[in-house]
């Protein structure tokens, strides 16, 4: 560690590197996207996604059955209860966290608690999209049905990031405490990663979760509690026109390995420095609409 | 790389680490902020600090003149002149970018091009606050005046990092082409540092930058121009009744080295899984109104 002597009071500008067209022989990301046929898409299962809606709007999210999955079967269930309806986002602190759920305990309060998914061991023959880029908080990091993870190969480990998105459960003090009580990360919050369990992620709608009023845990429901969570649905159980079909670049595909690529090297010619690295949580899995086919 | 064999049907959940108190002889960040001192603390210099000025609204903007002088000093000139007074945020994509200025280039026509900063060099006794934490956009990393800088030690080139809050300029596709639009990054994207000059890191207000509404550049006056920017203030030109007095925790200070190892380390007994790590982008510089003494 050093520290700060002077500023650079004679600070001069170093020259930009020499570039000109697309890296040779490399496609952007938008070529690649284009170039992607039908079944390089994979569409979200509804029974695995899940929608929160507030007032006129709707955020969408994918569920993990593979490494939260007794979290994902209690969501799902309190989410069929109506558990969460016209409960609110009572904790909104920006760059961290939007948690939404029973701020005052009125309904909360005969849950069961819930043991752990902080870590899910897999068996002998698992296996993900395994990124080649280092990451600080991981041994490995890398991607199962769309959605980022970590990966240890000591204990065979694995869990879901804290990326911005990242749906998990709130908890109390010790591990085994959490209820009902959710949060949406707002940005990366990676040093939370095997501390919470992580069980989807937003794949649509985020500008709704970041646009959110900002408050305090409220103390007394005089209190401002928040903006209102209308409903929280199991997509399978909205009618099919309702539904908002999305479908994302399978994370299994040759069009994603091409898309890692073009994003860690960025070829286009708007670049003059190209990092040749890519950090998991600034790599988004495309997302568009089911195409009409 | 490997593909995804199978997902993880008979997942079954890690045992989570015991844990029970604090860390022993560690203190949490909440301890070091608590013990701080007025002197480890250092108030915004207000001829460096911008207001952008939102209908009810203030975003408060700490600039570099070190890293990015004749950036500073443009914008500053600009928002002298009135230059984006009733101009928009008229390029709001989630997760990326708040690009804000004159969307449909009826004032910045006759501006000048700005040379490109993206990596300034610095003189031999150049010091600054250093990360022990490894990084993959950068050789090195750490803060000077309370902003987050990369560092080459073969060319002593220093620029500021996209963290969420950074204020840069935008551009065409040639490096000094940038005139009077800027953008505020949303999320972490990294990829653009060196490509772009990072000139200031948002300080307060960043949730109303998170709020705005989200919209695409428009193409004729009809379209969505996005939310208006009433006016754009050095804060020094603001009477001192109306400033936003703030002060940030040092980057200099001891209390900044004992706060970073904290972060690292979460000694909290709340955690059970403590990384080691800090990624730098994570890791938010406390700050706080300036205390009435």
């Amino acid at each position: 560690m050093k520290k700060i002597l002077i500023a650079c009071s004679a600070a001069f500008v170093l020259p930009v590197a020499a570039h000109a067209a697309q890296l040779e022989g490399k496609q952007s990301s938008a070529d690649i996207i284009a170039a992607s046929t039908k079944e390089d898409w994979k569409a979200l299962d509804p029974e695995n996604t899940l929608y929160i809606e507030l007032e006129k709007r709707r955020v969408v999210i994918a569920l993990s059955p593979s490494l939260a999955p007794k979290h994902v079967a209690n969501i799902k269930k309190l989410a069929r209860a109506g558990f969460y309806n016209g409960l609110t986002f009572y904790r909104v602190i920006d760059g961290f966290v939007a948690q939404g759920g029973d701020a005052l305990e009125t309904r909360s309060k005969e849950l069961p608690t819930l043991a752990a998914e902080f870590e899910t061991a897999t068996p002998k023959e698992f296996s993900f999209y395994e990124m080649k880029d280092r990451d600080g908080y991981a041994p490995r990091v890398g991607f199962i049905d769309g959605l980022p993870i970590g990966y240890d190969p000591k204990t065979r480990g694995a869990w879901h990031l804290h990326c911005p998105g990242a749906l998990a459960m709130a908890r109390g003090d010790e591990p085994d405490t959490a209820k009902g009580e959710f949060y949406i990360s707002l940005q990366q919050t990676r040093y939370l990663d095997r501390n919470m369990t992580v069980l989807g992620r937003v794949v649509a709608g985020m500008e709704h979760v970041q646009s959110l009023r900002r408050v305090a845990p409220p103390e007394k429901p005089e209190d401002d509690l928040g903006e209102k969570i209308i409903m929280v649905r199991v997509a399978a159980d909205v009618p099919e026109a309702e539904r908002t079909n999305l479908e994302m670049l399978s994370t299994d595909s040759p069009a994603f390995d091409a898309y890692v690529e073009s994003r860690r090297n960025r070829p286009e010619p708007f670049f003059v420095y190209r990092p040749g690295f890519v950090d998991i949580c600034q790599l988004s899995v495309p997302v568009r609409p089911v195409s009409a086919e």
